[in-house]
């Protein structure tokens, strides 16, 4: 069985133009989009024939992130525009329950404590939401979020691991003039990596589950910079000093590297059972490669091509691993 | 002959403590650091050594980038410390002139016309400094500079091509709770990177040198992202687009990865002839790596070892590419 | 022939879902809403059956005003924005050419010169639009946007009667958390009257053509207040001093008022030769009043059942007025 | 009986100087104005010269709203002038017992909770004065005070039930660039309507008693619009919702209104139950209309001609709602 | 012939009154005070009798500094303001022209040019004004105002020395919340000594005349601690190094010191050649000393009783130098 | 026997090197400089070989108040570096136990609660300092701090009379542009006396013990002004209002004034008993007079000149005052 962890919801214009709304009235109104049900059963079919062409058995369906807004202002519109998506996940979900799983995001608003999302985590949970998506950076590029490594998200912390739900690191929006949201994935899934792995995280939560977006940032390829740190004399370093390989094993990564050295790259340095299959499509990565012909992010066949992987470490990253971290897909079989 | 083209300078406290002075009295009453010939001696022999013993040839020295301070306020504080660490390169050079060679620092602040760096540059150019170190953040992690593909730095490109000078991409400081200087330098290196991309820079200074340090941040690994951007037919791409990784070789790319297999990857991706050997060395990579005994910046056997390479690649790697960047080195055969 | 001077686009999700990508990206992709021609037609035909229904011949289309968003940020998006809204109205009014005319908005961002708006300005122009909508508010509720009366306007209403174009006065927006958006109005084109009239901008451009949205924000009603001011000996006043009253009719109004009474005062104050017919529809006013069984915004009826207007006034509310301000209207007979 | 339910102090310069030297100093040295009973008794005694001139038994006096300040920093210097002018409201009251009552203003100040004004509404009530002038803006144009609808005032709005004073909601100075003073009034009531009715105020304070100035800024012009909103079934409105004319009889509305067919829409909208006789007098209105030879804040003739009024509810307009908002008037007969 | 060269002006209660007027309006209607002839009549010869008591032929009057207000926001008050003051004192020299003279303020606010204040300048040199006061502090105590050494002020100084008009120093309010206005004096004379000493301002305008307040600060008690600064070593001094006690003769220095021990001080380190008497009477000092009877600010009694001084001397700072500093003086015999 | 109480620290460059460390990294690493034992030694026998040369018993050692750094951001850099100055002089007091005693300083940082500072106070008790250096600008010329007189002070106050500490007032750097931090220590010094005073700190703390440094900036000199305007009557000030130069005898002074007559008014107005000997040489004063042939930092010689003195006098500010202030020196004899 091949399950897709990253894939974002694929939405009629509707629920988009209900973002709009929010924002050109402030969020005063509030209230839901207007969906119907012919036009989401047309993009959820879809999507689905878009999975039955790469191969993909099931997908974990989240929010399009560059769309979520964590620092929209008034904050009042935030709490409307999570719940929308969420609930044009679940409606989705409902329609291909075999295909689908949701995994869902959270009214997190700068400057508010996370708590504000509480309410809606609970929700998810109730609707049969797999997991959470994460946006470690609720200032979208303006502003200093505290990392993942701070303890202003213990309490959601906290509240993920009794509910035993895990994260999904992705950012969101980034108006810094200086990165796109695209490169501003990167900075953060390697902002997030290194922080939580200086804090004591994991020491105090350690059945938290963390799978980080697109192959780990930078981390994997600058690994050498953080080995060479943690060991060095000058810095407090020692023989006996966990190696920073090993630490990074605190994570889980998807496959999101539509470049195949790279893949490899990761899947040696982390091992096969931190690795779990993850495409985005459709994406950004659904680009054709003119080498290949297939689209960038048509994966399967990377990774079945890699001989230095056994059977069952192929069998890891394409469903065990994600069996793992999501341990509520035990209803999709 | 091995060249290390990223390495930066070892020097007495007294350097230090200027800096410390300067800050203490706001700039006011600038002045010079006071380092004996006896001290700059002995901190200049050590680095000699610590080259003998890697067998490094001749280093491309710059000011140590953390203490590079762009962004302090009262930015007349910048002038003199960035004035005082080129000073104390080009004593130092002047003390093993075959063996090293200097890479200067301008005063740039943010918020101040990238000509407040002129006066340094022409100097720098007559004292025979071969390149200049560019902090491409001039607000160390607290504000929005300019990306380097930005028109803002226009008249700095300029004023490097008529005196022939390479830029050698390299943050400095950060002060933005989020990250470690460190970790900011891979950010910025990855941002440098697709802001020039972006932009019309090599278009419009075709003959401009950038050498971008620690293996280009994230982007060789990441690069199957933009590959596929690039490519997307919903972002106006097509099968005539050049392609990202053809984009990738306006720059040249150090070898500080102290990870061989993310140095292969570099060095495949790039190609050979855009690889500069670098080390860094002493640094943040002087700590022993206890997989093989020596340290993680100890890259000559690295780079020796790797059996993709022919003699003439490694020929290239190892000095006839810094001779490219950095055409000054003629004098140093 | 029943002309409504005031309406606004009605046009499918698509538009605004295409408000929420550029949000999302912060328009770093810019481009343009993908709105299907039978999504379009449908909503064109939508709304002239919304005509017809209420006897209304001519309508005089803007976009939302709500969704202008002039204080987006980053600004770049708002050209975007602004285009795509016209570009649907202008498609839209080509759709049914008789009973449709376009009044178009400009990106005009606060913190830029007015100057910014005149590209688009020109071309609408070309496009035969009839008049432009301006937000006196371009911060929306969150800053000092310099009032209608200051010189920041004179470069936009130099240009507005070199073309020949009036202005329709509706604010955007509001984010202030004290008004909604549509409170916002109303105070808006009191500001606006209020200003103007403090200012020289009648004197030094006595061509130029006003339309204030909803009947003049608060001033008909406190005109007593302001006819006192002007007259105040403490104030500088004198018998000499132009009455307010008079004053006031360097400007026209629209008859968006929803309470009879309200109407019924304007027109006596005004004189019918300043009021326009305009009634929003549909929009917030579209409500059934459950003392007429009609909508609030079916102000047809009202007018003709005013008994103090003879036939010619009711003419020139209908009609003539709308062709005095919006000369091209000649072509729509 | 005439009782004029909103007057002004007027008051010799000392008390003026006063404020000025608060100013200068900052409010260091605090301390008291020093007013003359002379001059004290001279101003008064012109006061009560005027209302004779125009038939007023009873003056309600509060201090000059745009004198108020409450925006002042540093705040310290806001106590001492509060304090200044209900000091002179009341020793100006025992001057004239019979023909004069006094109405406070409190020390609030924006960013302090609203407690700050009680030790100074406990001492308006042990001196005789029958209610409280509130500036609903505390920033004076410069920012964003929580609505009169907001839990901000609910402790001020506990208290003042407690005590059975009824508020006067008259804003303050303006500093905006966008508006004067003046202007600024009709915006702020405005604002107090809209927001009080959009919360539960009412519902929360059923009995307290609230009376707009200037005949309700906007609203009662633009009712339409409020009345179609609640209606609106697209923002949630129903046949079963309170009409928004019903709702506004929540409030009690002053005359002040110069234009006598605004004061006639005025009085046949709210009801003449809900309306107080008030001139403002002498004040911005003291100017001789050319119409009438009368000055436009000479609104007793102006009321006495309105025939669609009967004479209870004449009676009701001049005195006897005056008695229901402000009972403590039960000594004044 | 006893000159008092620091005196501030009386003013009837209607002066203040008008500044109180002009903050509650933001300076929009402008105006002038309305100061009745008797009014200033009485508080002139109030004036006249104090000086008749303790021996002063001549006072030079200024309004009053810690009313000056140059940090008013909106600053279009500012004008109206201190043309008031000027133009009060004008009409007070002009009921005692043998006994008063004028010395005018400026409009300067912070961040508009100095050239802000000609228009005023010119009008007080036509109206015989002998000096201008300026307030060093522009933001009273709220910022950054460059310091009179700064180029900022040139502009100024060019039209100062063309005018042949001296400059009395003398600080405004202060809002810091650390210091009282009166301690913010001192603060503000001491660093504009040190401030012009640092700067070049006396060789590019050697004409330039300063009369310093309150007897310097606390530069002529710190003296050894800038003696020492400019000769040490370490910070560039040398034997031929101008002595700052030379440097100090720049200046001159009023003699507004209560305590004779301090005068005695000034008088000696600067010379009897650089002292003006000045007593600020009535004022500050205007206090009963228990020791002596006499008030504080009594101040002809201390400099007759110094011993150390000859006739001469004595001479120079009653009359003389006030002569030297204010040649315009040569009109009042 | 000849105790100087007020010098500072004389320390290797290694100190200073360590404090541009911090800088550079954010104080991500913390630490402790590294000072060798030789380095130590030989700077503070430099010390030694000074106080020799005039004639100086016991020195008490603080940080170089310029170096301080208290409003260093981030702020984690403060914690590390004032250890460190306390750190090298509790080693460098080891090294001349007979000679020299120690005064530390506090990690107190602007917008933290003074207790940040508990810990390193209960540190330095244990470590046998004899007193705190406290420097009353947090901000250090950018901000705000509340002063001395401030409730902000008061579990500071109380923690010091608990220890019996005394506090040695010395602002440290300053960042303002208007002043260097050398002229900002008088302006704090005068700050910090008339704050105090006019607070009820020493009725709440009556044993608290505060030195002035320098003299007391500029309050002795200005002293006529505090005393008029304590006992002015228009400021409640009366003949049975405490005297202010008896108020000003709760402080005591060092001799830090480097102009003999400004010493000798120091001392004649506070008394003997209340000022002590101190140089804080090697500083600023240590540069040659050319008049006396002495540094100016050599006090010795003028106090044994002063002939206005007695023998116990001289003993006094030699000695005693030094034993009663920092009573811990019992142990030095």
């Amino acid at each position: 069985m091949i399950i897709d962890a990253h894939a974002h919801l694929v939405a009629p214009d509707s629920l988009y133009a209900f973002r709009a709304l929010l924002l050109a009235d402030g969020g005063y109104h509030g209230g839901k989009p207007k969906i119907s049900d012919d036009a989401l059963a047309q993009s959820a079919a879809g999507n689905v024939a878009i999975m039955d062409s790469v191969g993909t058995d099931l997908q974990l369906l989240s929010p399009r992130p560059f769309h979520l807004g964590n620092s929209m202002q008034p904050s009042r519109m935030l709490e409307h525009w999570i719940r929308a998506n969420n609930d044009t996940i679940a409606r989705t979900v409902a329609l291909h329950p075999t295909r689908l799983a949701g995994v869902g995001a959270l009214p997190l608003s700068p400057d508010e404590p996370v708590s504000a999302g509480f309410a809606e985590l609970d929700r998810l949970v109730d609707e049969g939401f797999v997991g959470v998506l994460i946006n470690p950076d609720l200032h979208e590029g303006r502003g200093a979020t505290p990392t993942l490594g701070d303890r202003y998200w213990y309490p959601l912390y906290e509240r993920l691991v009794e509910r035993d739900l895990p994260i999904h690191v992705h950012s969101a929006g980034c108006y810094s003039d200086r990165e796109t949201y695209s490169e501003h994935f990167v900075t953060e899934e390697s902002i997030a990596i290194l922080a939580m792995l200086r804090s004591e995280v994991f020491t105090d939560f350690p059945s938290l589950r963390v799978m980080i977006s697109h192959g780990g940032g930078s981390v994997p390829y600058q690994v050498g910079r953080w080995q060479a740190e943690v060991l060095h004399p000058g810095l407090g370093g020692s023989a006996d000093t966990e190696r920073f390989e090993q630490s990074l094993r605190h994570f889980w990564f998807d496959s999101v590297l539509h470049y195949p050295p790279a893949l490899e790259l990761l899947i040696k340095l982390v091992g096969s059972d931190r690795v779990l299959f993850g495409t985005e499509k459709p994406g950004s990565g659904s680009a054709p490669n003119p080498e290949t012909g297939r689209d960038f992010d048509d994966l399967k066949p990377v990774i079945e091509g890699f001989d230095f992987l056994g059977d069952a470490e192929r069998q890891a990253i394409f469903e065990d691993n994600a069996r793992t971290v999501f341990p509520s897909l035990k209803n999709h079989s």
